[in-house]
């Protein structure tokens, strides 16, 4: 579609050339259309930068309501199933990642206009999770807030470090094998802070033993 | 000083018009000086954008050396101290922290050649306070660099991620509170994620109880 192949060369564009050093008329040029269709499709550059970060961000959204359906025995591994879906999601597209989440670390107007839907509705999908973690009395009580915030983050930061990811694990975020290799720590480091002292994570010890024993 | 105030007008100029949208014209101008005396203190351009991560980057570890050398009951400790100390230095410089920041998330040969040799020194200085924790039994044994990738993105999360930090805690991070606020949750979030089982944070505690009974 004309549209995605406009996205595609327009992330490729901003990210190299940044938003400002990037024209409509490259950004045609690379997809190979007239200029015209950029108005057309999105009203300019601005529409076009819209266009780019709604797409991702829906995305996101959706993995994360999506992993929220699937049945697991307690809300700690939703939370650890939506973990893993944001990072296949971000893998499949980690140059628009890398963009949209380095464009969200900027204070204008215009990105806090696009994201705070997002962000909004991001924390409102892990509140429920974490909620409902501490009513089964797998998740510890703590400040929802403050939990979302750093468990986000960790999920989100390997496709924005990408330099700091590449020295600890020695591969790029977007290799086959990292999101698995993430996972793994990602679980170990947040079994200890948010599950309820006394509950043991099974899993992830069983998944440690079936290592040891391979 | 002429050199500070050029490195002070090209941040200001960077962060709101980017670096390739800024020109070595505008920075002297900006500073009140004659744009020769750009080259002649830095080399033009890209020399003023290495001087101005340099100088940030080269501050920071001189905090991180200096936190470690106040004494402290035990290494968990040392870390609070580093922590604060790198809060406390970026909320001083907060818009140069987060341009940094911001340009650290670059994945270009530039940035990497600036920023590897202070991402080892701060890893090496992470890791001794790390293995001291251990050796003394106070801290988790646990895989370093994993850990270090999260306590300092923790610490330093709270000046390139604004508009959340901003959501959580309603107030902007170079507002004098926020420092104590955020340290507060942060020893929280890492007396659960870093201390040894049985080894109880009683500064925590007691500062709890302190701030209940008053």
């Amino acid at each position: 579609m004309t549209r995605d192949k406009m996205l595609e060369a327009a992330t490729i564009l901003f990210t190299s050339k940044g938003f400002d050093g990037t024209s409509v008329r490259e950004i045609a040029r690379k997809t190979g259309v007239n200029v015209s269709l950029v108005s057309y499709y999105f009203g300019g550059k601005k529409g076009l930068l819209e266009a780019l970060m709604v797409d991702f961000l829906e995305g996101y959204i959706e993995r994360l309501e999506e992993a929220m359906k699937v049945t697991h025995p307690n809300a700690f591994e939703t939370m650890m199933e939506m973990a893993q879906s944001s990072l296949l999601y971000m893998q499949d597209r980690h140059l628009r990642a890398r963009f949209v989440l380095r464009e969200m670390t900027l204070d204008s107007t215009l990105i806090r206009e696009i994201t705070s839907t997002y962000l909004m509705k991001e924390k409102h999908l892990y509140s429920m999770v974490l909620k409902k973690g501490m009513q089964e009395g797998v998740i510890e009580s703590a400040p929802l807030h403050w939990t979302i915030m750093h468990f986000r983050g960790m999920v989100l930061m390997p496709f924005l470090h990408h330099q700091y990811v590449r020295e600890v694990f020695h591969m790029h975020p977007q290799q086959p094998p990292f999101v698995m290799l993430y996972q793994k720590e990602l679980r170990g480091w947040a079994s200890k802070a948010l599950l309820k002292k006394g509950f043991i994570d099974e899993s992830f010890n069983s998944s440690i033993q079936n290592a040891a024993s391979h």
